[in-house]
């Protein structure tokens, strides 16, 4: 994803503007733009995966709080229903997905913002441009996070392969993503990396999102499927294996796409360098132990009819756990946009975020 | 798979008669035959995985000389017509799949036949009949050999969840299977077993043919994608993972299903035994180290067109080996029909296969 793709999310207008997302369930075929013009459009947008990466359903979700508020003025409405409207919003948004911080972290931002707002101004007008300010700062700032993790992940890495899972560029963020903002960046530099992209299943963000993404850029990217990651550490193509995540903990616990927990199982046996790369709002400091991250369930029907096509025998019993956690042990280095936190624990956590 | 299920091999008639193939390209939507009556077909059949599964490939391939001989007798062919088709057969059939030694150990059989039947007999039709024969003898040892393998394994598994990747049931073999016939005996023996099962991409035997298997004979049976496993295992769900194998070196390192090797490093990282089960034809002591065996490399369709719709961009590269090898280390133990090898090692494999 480079300033000229597609972009995943983007606000069009002033505060009685829309939502533009990037339905990334049609991708790589056909790239349709899904208008949120009210909120229930952007809550099922977030649990349907049209808007997907944890930073992106940040930003999609501080954006659907201005979504509730664009009839305001039109409407004429007191500053109380505006209060009202916006935190029905808030409330709602927040149950959409339930592993990703950063989305309960943007809606905590508009929150505060909220507050303000209908203290400080007279003006329902006023009011949602604060609130919609808000949300414009905090996808600016992912940009500006994004590019300073690909500067220090960047670092971590020389010519050669890289091999990564799920989809962490331009359409889980804003612009170069996290993880695969490291591997872009250090494609800029003139390294010669190459990418072994996990299809991951049963989304399959990697064959669709990711290869797509690498493929626009120009970076070399060979698709495999989840079981071959082994396989091709063993072969010795990779140097490392970099991921993003949803939450992190204050010691270090990861949780990411599920297949994280095994393929850093499968690093630690070859000696492959294991990296995590994520903003400081994906760290959820009240949390210490990954055990206590909620993992999200999803539908049986994703394994067992993928894309519409069943493939396996009705009535089969499945088990679809969204994500899982890569302990802190497992992480050579988590790296955000502060800087590398390695050794990877809560004494590093602490001093990194605090910085 | 059980007595009365559909035969994934059968042959029908007498030495004119056919090869009855269940096309398992179609399972679990579909249950349709294929009538095989010369020798393209058959290794069309082999190539496309209509037929699969190391033993079945055996016994298939075997029949498949027996489908060359059908007309000898209607065409009154010499000794040594039937001599030069049998063994273009042969030669034929052998390029069909390279990873699986149970093929090349079958013809070699039907080659050793055919050379005594062609000096001993002095009838075309009493020589068709002898390679007949000793394809049936392959396929009756095979059922044999199963129960065998089944009553080794079940000795191994208690009541709980056991881990299962690929298909080794009765699709696979000739009726109770290698790795599933011990999940089947367990379970006729009244263990409560509970089975996850590895959905096996790219061409998903887990998700479309052991799960149908289990469903039928009545095995608790739980579909998860081949990511999952490090999950599963590490919430404590699993008391063993069970495979088969194409391909067993002199040390006892096994080639399988691609995604094994990673399976077995997860099961290593969370202490839970990881069993080959394979018949005593699956051992190939030419070779001691894993790395000599041929591994099949597959058409990039196989991942990129799953369920017949495109998931990946048009224009992306693909690595996809069919196949990867556990080394003996990561191997509990070995289960075959004259035993358990354990440790598994170069001493253990040579005692009993010499037994």
């Amino acid at each position: 994803m480079t300033k000229n793709s597609p972009k995943a999310v983007a606000w069009q207008g002033e505060y009685d503007g829309a939502l533009v997302l990037l339905d990334q369930t049609e991708l790589p075929s056909t790239c349709k733009f899904l208008e949120c013009r009210d909120v229930p459009t952007v809550w099922e947008a977030i649990k349907q995966l049209r808007v997907r990466g944890a930073p992106a359903i940040g930003i999609a979700a501080a954006y659907g709080v201005s979504v509730a508020l664009r009839n305001a003025v039109a409407e004429k409405w007191t500053l109380e229903r505006l209060k009202r409207e916006a935190k029905q919003a808030i409330d709602h948004l927040a149950t959409s997905r339930p592993t990703a911080v950063n989305l309960f972290w943007a809606l905590q931002r508009m929150e505060g913002v909220l507050e303000h707002a209908v203290q400080a101004e007279t003006e329902v007008e006023a009011a949602a441009m604060r609130m919609l300010n808000e949300a414009k700062a905090i996808h600016q700032e992912d940009i500006v996070m994004c590019h300073a993790i690909g500067r220090f992940g960047a670092s971590l890495l020389k010519d050669g392969g890289v091999l990564t899972h799920c989809n962490t560029g331009g359409l889980a963020t804003s612009e170069y993503g996290t993880a695969l903002s490291a591997i872009f960046t250090a494609h800029d530099q003139g390294k010669k990396v190459e990418v072994f992209v996990d299809e991951t299943r049963p989304l399959l963000q990697g064959a669709r999102l990711t290869a797509w993404e690498l493929m626009q850029h120009g970076v070399p990217a060979t698709l495999i499927t989840d079981s071959m990651a082994a396989q091709v550490m063993r072969e010795g193509k990779v140097q490392a294996v970099i991921i993003g995540a949803d939450r992190i903990t204050a010691r270090g616990d990861a949780a990411n796409k599920i297949g994280s927990y095994g393929l850093a199982i499968v690093a630690k046996y070859h000696n492959v360098p294991f990296y995590v790369a994520a903003p400081s709002s994906t760290f959820d400091l009240k949390l210490v132990s990954g055990a206590d991250i909620p993992i999200e369930q999803r539908a049986s029907e994703e394994i067992t009819e993928p894309f519409g096509k069943r493939i396996a025998p009705v009535g089969v019993r499945t088990y679809n756990p969204a994500f899982d956690v890569v302990p802190a042990e497992l992480i050579t280095a988590l790296i955000t946009e502060k800087g590398i936190i390695q050794p990877v624990n809560q004494a590093g956590v602490t001093a990194m975020l605090a910085s």
